[in-house]
């Protein structure tokens, strides 16, 4: 497995974790001194929206700032067209991503009426951006220094 | 070309035979002794819909239980973030789906309406989950010998 | 980087380029005597919708024929599951495309109303086809000869 499959898959780790809501998996993938940074990129202008610092805060997040799945319902961070740049021990992902959100429809108490064939429910795309992530390798092991998450959306916050 | 990118194309074969409602080639995927496992997945409790036994049975399936695509209308089965294991003969995927179906807008026949420009009709995601896949390789081609479907959303059945 | 991610990466750079609207950017992924050719593919029948000839006129396209994003709008081609066949100084790419339109929610003059939260704005898919590229390296650097885009939706053109 060469370096490069071994940086990409790095990503395809974060979005399981990100969708499991799995905050020790997440923490697992960054380094100690890492920090997540979360930005609002409006036609280019950049507006900084929060920043974690250090693994343990990244994973609380993914319990605490990310929505719990409700019933029936899952996520798919997903990500597309890597750009990836290793030099020696550091790396660079430059990425896009889509979120969707996917939510199934509860059997009816007397089953599917008549003529109700397939998979029931949604599949809605509810984020995108893209993510600039930075690795170190540090023990043979790929791990994040710093990922940047350049959102399209502009968030509102509590307060 | 490398061994992952020969595992990683045979899921880029099998979408597009499924997009292509094409069982000749979707069977060309798979080994003599291949299953095709269908399940729900519900916040981790999997819940099995179905087994196909042999690649006729998995070519079979792809005209027989997928609907056929509608006029102007088309599918992509795509994938996202795969985690590729390869051990000697052996190899698995773990990748994301997303299902899009497309349905373009038939062309009034007086012609388009004035102000009416681009591209015309709907893109919508309908499905999503997990496919884990296991491959050998066999005379120097990699085949799939099971292909785990984990839907997202529930599924009505006939009867 | 092997020749595998180079030629794969084209698509990478020339998706952000049709998302930034950057005419430069998109000509230089282009050979002098490339051409781009646009089709709408319905059930297998394809109708040609367009040719532009040269990285001048492919890249000015970018700037005339796609529409501006909106204020707080934006744009993602994204692509999937690339089949990559590379014979010496000669590839070839096909790749599955989904487009999605974001569209950001202006924050109300006095804040957002209580109880709202996250991201605020619209993920929607647009358009969804093939991309069948070939390349070139020259001088070490992969281009573009010929990108042919298989549109799954009709297109209504002026006139």
């Amino acid at each position: 497995m060469s370096d490069y499959q071994h940086v990409s898959e790095v990503l395809a780790h974060y979005v399981r974790a990100a969708d499991r809501r799995d905050g020790r998996a997440m923490s697992a993938l960054f380094l100690p001194e890492a920090e997540v940074v979360i930005n609002y990129v409006n036609a280019g202008m950049t507006e900084r929206i929060g920043v974690l610092n250090g693994p343990d805060a990244i994973g609380d997040a993914v319990a605490t700032m990310m929505k719990p799945h409700p019933p029936m319902g899952w996520s798919h961070h997903t990500t597309q067209d890597h750009l990836i740049y290793i030099d020696g021990d550091t790396a660079t992902i430059d990425a896009q991503f889509v979120v969707f959100n996917t939510l199934g429809t509860p059997r009816p108490a007397g089953g599917w009426p008549p003529g109700i064939l397939g998979l029931q429910g949604t599949v809605t795309p509810i984020e995108a951006g893209y993510y600039r992530t930075e690795l170190r390798r540090v023990d043979g092991q790929w791990l994040i220094r710093r990922h940047q998450i350049d959102h399209d959306l502009p968030m509102a916050l509590p307060g």
